[in-house]
C-alpha cells in the first residue's frame, strides 16, 4: 500500500442533514485520501453534527482546504484541517506546584504529547529549574500587592497578552495556576485554554475543595479538566477522573492523592485537545477518543 | 486448631487515650476470643477510638458482654457485641423500580448478603410478584391525593410505624422508595435507614439528577450511598462509586448506567452495614473493610 | 424533523480500499437514511475495514439489503441489515449458579436488553422456578455417568441440537454452564455463543482459577466474555473486567466477588452483541460502542 | 494532647496464638505509645499473624526495641522498629526509558515519598541530565557484548554488588532496566528489589507482553509490582493495576499507555514498601494499607 506523505485530519460541525458524510468523502476521494480513522455525532440536543476524520495523503492542508471548500459551504460548515506533523504552540502557566508541568513536559520531551511549549509563564520563581532542564524560557511575572491595596494585576496581564502574541501561543495550559484571571483575559482566552479543577466539579467549588471534600467525608474525589470561559468554573468539561479515598486519610493526604489525579486528568485533556478529537456542542464538549 | 463454636463482633468507639487496645484484647483473652480480625482508628478530628474485632468463641454475646463490661465504663465505650450467625432483620422500601431490590432479594437468599428481610413495603403493586417469588410479604401502602389537596401521608407513614415495630426491624434500605419521608419519620429512623441518592452527592441535589448531569456534560455519573438524617442528602456516606459516561449517551442511558451504578453502591453499604463495619464519626463514616 | 419509522443497522466488513464510505452513505442515502450513528474501523493487522451505521428510514431491511447490494458486491462486502425492533432470539444455558442469568431476565424484563429468551437448558433443576417467574420454558438436560463409565453426553447434545433449531436460537449465553462441550457443539456454536470465562484471561486457564489466583497472591481478579471456538479459552474477547482484591480474603471471597464481575462481564458482552456491535477480525472483536 | 517527638513504625510476624495483641500493646504502654495506625492479619493460609502498629513516643528505636524484646521472644516474633524521619536509601536502576524514574525523584523531590536516593545506576547515559538535575549521581555500567561472544555481565554485576555496599542500599528499584540478572545477583537481592513488571502477571510472560496482548485483542492491559526472586517474574506480587485498551489501538499504543500504568504501579509498590507496609506470607503479600 502506498502510504501519502502527509497525516492530516479534517474536523467540522454543521447543522445536521441527509448527505453530509457522503459528500464530505466524496471531496476528501479528491485528494486520495486514505482514511485511518473517522468519527461522527449527531448531537440530537443541538441538532448539530459533528465529524473527525484522519487520513494519509499526497495533498497539503491548502490542498485539502480547496478540495472541501465548495462543500463546506454548501453545508454551513465550521470545518478545520490540521497537519499532524504541526504542533500545538502551548504556553503553561504555573505557580509553586510543579508536578502537571512535569508531566507534560516529560511527555512533550519523549515525544507522547503533540505540543511545542515555547515558553512557562509563572508568578513564583520555584520551577525555573525545572523550565530550564527541559530547555523552555521562564518568564517570570509576579503578581504584587502594594501597601496601598493597589496590585500591579493589570501590568502583569498585559504582559501576558504581549507573550500570547509575541509566541504565538495557541493553546493555554493553566496546570495550577493559583491566579484569577480578569473578565477580559477570560474572553481573550475563551475556548483557547484548559483548566484544572482541584475538585470533581460541580461539586466544591470555590476554596479548598479538598478540606470540603474531607469534612464532608466522601468517598471518592476527583478532578475536573474544563475549558477556561468566563464563567469560573462552568466552562465544557473535558474530563473527569477520581481516585478512592477512605476515613483513615487526612484532609493532607486527600491533596496528595488529588493532585495525583489532576495530573492525569489535565494530561488526558491537552492530549485529546491536541490531537484535535475535542469539538464543541454549546457548553458540553464532543470527545473522539 | 480448636475453633470456637460461636462467630462474634465486638465494635467499639470512645475519647482517645493510652491502653484501649491493651484493655480491650486483655478483656476478650477471658472468653478465649480466637481473633481472625481487628481493625481500629483513631480520628484526629474528633479525637474518637474506633475498633472492630471479630473472633470465634465458646462465650454468647452475654458471656461476652460481660467480660469487657468494666473496661467499657472504664474507658466510657460505646459498644456492641453481635453475633454473625443472627442476621439483620431488614425493611426494603421500594417504588417501581426492581433492580436494586432484586439484587439485595438475590443475594440475601444465596446466602451472601447477611439480611433477614421479613417485609417489602411500597407504595406500588408492580414488584408485589418478585416480593412473592422469594417468598417475602409485600405490604402495598399507596400514597393517595385527594381532590381537595389533602392526601393520606400520615395514615401511610403510621401505617409504617406500625410494620417496623410488629416486624422488629433493625435497618431499612431505601431502595429508590420515591416518596419523601416526614420530618418525625427520618427522626424515628436517623442513621438506622440507608438511602441510594440517584447522584455523586454533593453534586446534582434534587430533582432529575442525570438529566442536570447530562445538561453540564460530565464525563463520569455516580450514586452515593447513606444514611438517613434529618437533613435530607446530608446524611453520612456509606459509599460512592461512578460509571464513565460520553457525549453521545442520552439523558436516558445516563439514567440506565446510573441504575446499575445504584444498586451496586447500595448492595455494598447494606453489606458493609450488616457485617457491623460502620461506624459513626459525627458526620462521617468509618469503614472497617 | 421527520423521522422515519424504522430504526435500522447495516453492519459490514471488507478489504479496505478508498471510496468505501462514499459508496455505502451515497446508498443509503437511497432509501433517505437519517444516520443517528456511525463507525468505522481500518485494521492495520488484516487490512480489513470494518463499519457499522445505525438510522431512521422508511425503508424496510428489505429495501435496504436491495439498496447497497450493488455497493455490497463492488467492495466484497459482507454486509448485514438488522431491524432494531427485532430482538435477539437468546438460549441461556446454566448449571446451579442463578446470578448472571438473574441479571439478563431482569434486563430482558425491564427492557434494557434488547434478547428474547425462548428457552433456558440446565443440566440442574436449582433454576427452574427463577425461569418459571419470568415465564421463560425451562428445558432440563441432566448429564449422566452410567456405572459403566459411559454417559448420556451424547444424547444431551442431540437434545440441545434440537432445541437450537426448535426455538430458532440467534444466540447461546453460556452462563455458567459447567459442562464441557464436545467438539462437534463447539463446530456448531463457532461465534454464536458467549462464554464467560472465570479468570482474566490468558491468566489461570483450567480448573478453580480464583484459588489459583488467591494462590498466586494476586491484588485484581477479573473475568473474561469471548465467543465460544473450538479452541476452548481461546475465542475472541469481547470484555474483561477486574475487581480489586487483597491479602485478607480467602479464595472463596474470592470466587464471590469474582460471581459479580463474571456477571457484570457477561452482560456487557451480550447487550453489544445482540445491538450488533461486535464485528471479528480474525480472532480480535472490533467493538463499536 | 501531648505528642511525642519521635514518629514510629512496629512490624511484626510470629505463629498465630490468643494473646499478642494483648501482650504487644502492654509491652508498647511502657514507651508510652500513642497509636496512630494499627493492622493486623491472621493469615489462615500459613497459621502466621501480622502486624503493623504506628505510634507517637518519646523513647528511640533502640527503647523501643527494648520494650518489645521479651514479648518478642515469647512469641517468636520477626519483629522490627522503623523510624518514619529516616528514609529507605533506595537506589533506583534504568537503562533508556525515564518516566518512572521521573516520577520517583520528582516525588522524593516533593518530600511524598520517604526515600533517599543517593546513586542511580544505568547501561545506558540517556537518563543522566535528569538525574544530574536532581543533584542525583549517575553511575554508568554499560553492558559490552564482546566479539568473540562473550560479555562483560560479571564484571557489571560485580560493580554494582560494589556500589550496594559503597552507598548502603536498603532498597532497589527495577525501572525498567532491561537486563537480566544473574542468579547470584537476584539471591542478593531477594525481597530487597522491587520489580516492574511490563504486564498482568501471570498473563503474557517474557519479551514483548504488549505485543502478545494486542494479538491476543485483550480489552484491558496491566502491570505487576513484584519482589525480585530468584524465580523471575514470580516473586510476591505488591500491586497491579490495568488501563482500558481497545481494538483501534496499535500494540505500540499498548505499549505508550502501558508505560504509564507501569509508572503508577512501581512508584505505589514503592510507597507502601518504603513506609513498611509490606508484609511477607510466603509468596504472597499482606499490604497494611
Amino acid at each position: 500500500m502506498v502510504i501519502g506523505k502527509n497525516n492530516l485530519i479534517v474536523t467540522l460541525s454543521c447543522p445536521n442533514q441527509p448527505g453530509i458524510v457522503h459528500a464530505i468523502t466524496g471531496a476528501l476521494l479528491e485528494v486520495n485520501a486514505d482514511i485511518s480513522e473517522s468519527q461522527q455525532f449527531d448531537s440530537p440536543n443541538s441538532g448539530t453534527f459533528f465529524m473527525r476524520v484522519q487520513f494519509a495523503t499526497d495533498a497539503t492542508v491548502a490542498d485539502t482546504e480547496a478540495a472541501i471548500a465548495d462543500v463546506a459551504k454548501q453545508y454551513d460548515m465550521d470545518a478545520h484541517v490540521y497537519d499532524t506533523a504541526v504542533k500545538t504552540r502551548t504556553l503553561i502557566m504555573v505557580s509553586k506546584d510543579g508536578r502537571t508541568m512535569n508531566e507534560l513536559l516529560f511527555q512533550q520531551h519523549a515525544g507522547t504529547l503533540p505540543v511545542e511549549v515555547p515558553v512557562i509563564v509563572s508568578n513564583h520563581l520555584d520551577l525555573q529549574p525545572m523550565a530550564y532542564f527541559y530547555d523552555v524560557p521562564f518568564v517570570h511575572i509576579p503578581i504584587i500587592k502594594h501597601p496601598d491595596g493597589t496590585d500591579n494585576k493589570a501590568e502583569a496581564e498585559a504582559r501576558l497578552m504581549q507573550i500570547l502574541d509575541q509566541y504565538d501561543i495557541e493553546l493555554v495550559v493553566l496546570a495550577r495556576y493559583m491566579q484569577i484571571l480578569s473578565d477580559e483575559m477570560t474572553r481573550k482566552l475563551d475556548k483557547k485554554a484548559i483548566n484544572i479543577h482541584h475538585s470533581f466539579l460541580p461539586s466544591f467549588k470555590g476554596a479548598r475543595p479538598y478540606h470540603q471534600a474531607h469534612d464532608r467525608g466522601v468517598k471518592l474525589i476527583g478532578a475536573t479538566a474544563h475549558y477556561v470561559t468566563a464563567d469560573l468554573d462552568e466552562g465544557p468539561i473535558i474530563e473527569q477522573r477520581v481516585q478512592r479515598v477512605n476515613h483513615a486519610l487526612t484532609a493532607q493526604d486527600f491533596v496528595q492523592r488529588g493532585r495525583a489525579v489532576e495530573g492525569a486528568t489535565l494530561a488526558q485533556a491537552v492530549q485529546w485537545h491536541t490531537e484535535h478529537r475535542v469539538l464543541l456542542d454549546g457548553d458540553r464538549t464532543v470527545i473522539f477518543e
